[in-house]
């Protein structure tokens, strides 16, 4: 069975169960505006690449998840923002980290892989690097909004580093729907088994500068080869140590384990409950989208009709 | 059969067989004395950890290796160090990149591990985060150095990057032979089964500032777990698409491999011919040093009395 598939996630984490309809509703209609725009690039005849470059820009323009316009704050309040894009057939990848003006860093990771003789530039010279290449920027008020600016303040009252999406008291109803981001990131595959992945993060609210996360790195938060392509979310440091995504597509490749084996397997292994959580698509249109966390805002299409857009365990 | 083991390397490439003795012999020199450090240090009960560490800051401190002090120049003639380490058992890792004034990348990459809640620290917060812990720092005439900026200079006029060991044309001998610098790396086991790797590097002759290679990507250029711990060498690129080190351990755990038949795989598979090498141990005691490039700056003993300080193949 060969078709088009396609996964998206905004992030996994503990998200109250009891998230209110104004923070819900807007979340899962971006989820599925997304996926509709994906799904119809791919339709189009679009290559996997493109669709999930521009899956993962729609993502990062959204202020409900964690990348791009959404990012959290790192201690010092600054935006620092890193993603990735690979390529399954050619293995051909682009990163970048540190950037703090840059509208879409997935455009600019795929640029450095377009446009270099490297895969990954980070910090001022990736931020000069799009400066020279006319990528859209923005001054730094379009990212550090008065929700982040919140959201960090809250972080450093709890004095700990915290993930993004972390409802940290129950006592601060009005901020703990709305820290409800994380993580986004996209994977597709097309009727010809092209396969692709991409992600993207502004990091951990309250991280330290110059934290490098999972999300830009090749086999941790982004991978793709001939059989599958994978996008992590969750507890960047679990997801590294576990080089998670590439882990996926080792179970398939060397221990015969199917696509929905081999992620759940992956998610299992690589942190305990809470931790982590992937969207994956095999060569032959199948999809998986595992996590350990209490729920993960997703959403995923198949050529064969089936349709899901999520945030907790579906019953 | 249970025993230490511990494996270097100084980076591989296209290293003239023809060396001149001149750049020959300190180089193998070097290599037998941070050998026998480790081997002191493994014998002595040191943990592995420590055990890398320790040499790993040594072949940083020798101007002939590309880490540290030998770090090779970016196209601003800037130097941008990076380094990580793993340790196999608890899989804890750090990693540094863009460092500019510290003297030993790894020990840093040690104290993020140990001192962070992140894996990852980069550029010039990591340079903070080194300031604030003390760590020793040197202007940058210690790293670039006149023999730097000639590498740099030759680099510029074949206007292309250069793998920093390269040997650009025969035109120029008195630069071609001592510019056979690479990545420097250890991996070692104790007779427990105790498991670590690190690699250091100064990246590219001509890379773009801001480049990230494999070297600090924990799972490209170092990993270590129960089974194994690989350190890894050549053009980064390759490397990260292959996610080359946690490949061995990959084709070990999933596929069976014994260490030298994993190790060759991976490296085999990674990139095509003069791109890469890597130097890994078993928990075992087992020793596996391939490379596809036509030399390897490379050292190895174990506990049952085998030792080898080599450069090309040997007959």
């Amino acid at each position: 069975m060969l078709g088009w598939a396609i996964a998206l996630h905004g992030g996994g984490g503990d998200i109250p169960i009891d998230l209110p309809d104004e923070l819900r509703i807007p979340r899962e209609t971006a989820l599925r505006h997304c996926l509709d725009l994906g799904v119809s690039a791919l339709k189009s005849g679009k290559h996997p690449l493109d669709v999930t470059e521009l899956v993962v820009r729609e993502l990062e323009n959204h202020p409900y998840f964690n990348a791009g316009k959404g990012s959290v704050l790192t201690a010092q309040g600054t935006v620092e923002m890193e993603a990735s894009i690979m390529d399954g057939k050619t293995k051909r990848c682009g990163a970048v980290s540190g950037l703090t003006t840059v509208v879409n860093p997935v455009s600019l990771a795929r640029l450095v892989m377009e446009k270099t003789p490297h895969i990954y530039l980070a910090f001022d010279a990736a931020e000069a690097f799009a400066r020279a290449h006319g990528v859209e920027t923005a001054e730094s008020t379009y990212f550090i909004t008065p929700e982040n600016i919140a959201r960090l303040k809250q972080a450093k009252e709890f004095n700990r580093v915290q993930l993004d999406y972390t409802a940290p008291t129950p006592k601060e109803p009005e901020i703990r729907g709305d820290s409800q981001i994380g993580t986004v990131g996209c994977v597709a595959v097309d009727s010809a088994g092209n396969l692709a992945a991409a992600t993207s993060t502004g990091g951990y609210v309250n991280k330290m500068a110059g934290r490098i996360g999972d999300s830009p790195l090749i086999g941790a938060g982004t991978y793709a080869n001939h059989l599958c392509a994978v996008s992590a979310t969750g507890k960047g440091e679990y997801i590294i140590r576990a080089t998670m995504a590439r882990e996926v597509a080792a179970l398939m490749e060397y221990k015969g384990l199917s696509l929905s084996e081999a992620a759940a397997y992956a998610v299992e292994q690589s942190g305990p409950r809470g931790t982590c959580g992937l969207v994956a698509v095999s060569a032959n249109g199948e999809v998986a989208m595992p996590y350990n966390t209490n729920g993960m805002f997703r959403a995923c299409a198949t050529e064969d009709g089936f349709t899901e857009v999520a945030i907790w365990p579906k019953n």
